[in-house]
């Protein structure tokens, strides 16, 4: 183990403390806390935990924090209801509809739905208009993992500039938005994806790499240039032993939790990389709390745009 | 010379009478043409000659064509008062307005008109929703220049999918529509500019090199892999015999005709790269020619997105 790992729940914490002011400012001026609604549709688990966690999140930092939960059963013209009171409403400054919707609504719900959400309170940062502010260097709302991981470098003094980056995976959620951050802060970018042929030795010209394809450990030593930054931004819940035994040896601690649970969370890069990268993110622990606190930072940057600077 | 010249003039002919049909059953439809109207303000004579083939290239395709025409002395609330006119006409499905607005608008001139154009006849791909919405692959109206050369590419049968795209440049304009195209055609893209490092070397890494960056000849042969395809999008006007010397060995046809009228257009490619490229776009003759063609092909499919297909 050479790499020093960038803790995220540190930062995070960090960076929540850091918005107090600005929350406890914008309260006492305007008469009310900025306001984060969350709407949920049907009862995954794993989305349960995430709303849980960001609605957690908003309260403990004095903003008002509201689920508007709706049954599995919900037609697509409920949700855009439910998203129309949000976007009319005077106290909510930031909505955000958790993904995944469930299946019964459509292959197009996701893009419907958030194509609805006012581009002012969006801030997951998913609408198109949001989207192209950011391509063209705009003041916007940017989705929070990418920008989590901008704070993590900036934050753990790696330079971006001059920097080469190779972003694995080209979703619109994290690929994409990471290029184009990484792009405005002078690192020269490169996108690969499931169709690049010799993937790792792309990577391996990486000064940073950032992983976020959801294949656990999918990044071995061969993608990794000796010294480089690796963010890890795979989260995936294993419930298969083959795939645990692949990545850690016997005896060692995460395998015997593994053991115990019958899961584990892992990343998309193996272990074995912590020999080789100059600074790695953990999974859990990385990425993951970053997220988090960003969604909130986009909410008082919400709440001071529409209603003015606290 | 061994590259391959890729003819931007003909492939331009070729995708020109290809949308014939589909403007004349539009026009048979509707009781009315596809219409364009452009905004020129000021009298910068290279935006003359532009506005000149755009406005002439849609009338020979049978589009209506008109030059809404403000003075050097406009103000910005002129200008966003004729957008909006056009914005309203029911005789009008592609807006675009001029590129470079003179300086006396301000900074932001440009942003706010194109801001002000709808969407849905925004021929240029400028608005942000419109950014948006190519970054999403969603139906959209994309920038003339990138989609030509995808154009230029694809007609040529050169392949896309799984090749290393290099893209010289990260204007909102060319570089990063560019980039995206690619991407979302299978290539692995790679994003270089100013502050790039090594960047010849990382060209070199290129099956498909996208220069977009302006300066004359930029791009000489130990920026190319022996028999890539070189994509030239640089349109220069060189009024410098220095700048010509260097490009062209004496006795060479284009330097006498620079010569002779005491101005040459060149591209960001050095002549010597075609001892090394596998294809190569001319230039004049090259891109040029497919952003007016690709500018059409909007006009029309705004034409059909708004009033429903011909």
């Amino acid at each position: 183990m050479s790499a020093r790992l960038l803790d995220g729940n540190a930062l995070s914490a960090q960076i929540r403390s850091e918005l107090q002011p600005g929350v406890a400012a914008f309260t006492a001026r305007h008469g009310r806390p900025p306001g984060l609604g969350i709407v949920l549709v049907g009862d995954d688990p794993a989305s349960q935990i995430y709303v849980r966690n960001k609605l957690k999140a908003a309260s403990e930092l004095g903003m008002r924090a509201d689920l508007e939960r709706l049954p599995v059963s919900a037609t697509l013209d409920e949700v855009l209801a439910q998203v129309a009171r949000l976007n009319a409403s005077a106290d909510h400054d930031g909505i955000l509809v958790q993904d995944p919707l469930p299946e019964t609504l459509g292959p197009h719900a996701a893009r419907i739905v958030f194509d609805t959400i006012d581009p002012a309170k969006d801030v997951d940062g998913f609408h198109p208009v949001n989207v192209g502010r950011l391509v063209q260097k705009r003041p916007t709302l940017v989705p929070g993992t990418p920008l989590g991981v901008i704070a993590l470098l900036e934050r753990s003094n790696i330079p971006i500039a001059g920097a080469r980056a190779v972003v694995i995976g080209r979703s619109d959620i994290v690929g994409k938005p990471m290029a184009m951050l990484l792009l405005h802060r002078d690192a020269t970018v490169t996108i690969c994806h499931s169709k690049t042929p010799d993937l790792a030795a792309i990577a391996a010209t990486a000064d940073i790499l950032v992983a976020a394809v959801g294949r656990p450990g999918f990044v071995t030593p061969e993608f990794v240039k000796p010294g480089a930054t690796v963010i890890d931004v795979g989260i995936t819940s294993v419930t298969d032993a083959a795939v645990i035994a692949r990545l850690f040896p016997e005896g060692h601690a995460r395998r015997e939790a593994f053991a115990r649970r019958g899961s584990l969370v892992v990343g998309d890069v193996h272990p074995a990389v912590a020999a080789v990268a100059g600074a790695l993110t953990p999974v859990p622990g990385g990425v993951g709390p970053l997220t988090v606190a960003m969604l909130l930072s986009n909410v008082l940057r919400a709440a001071e745009m529409v209603v003015g600077p606290a």
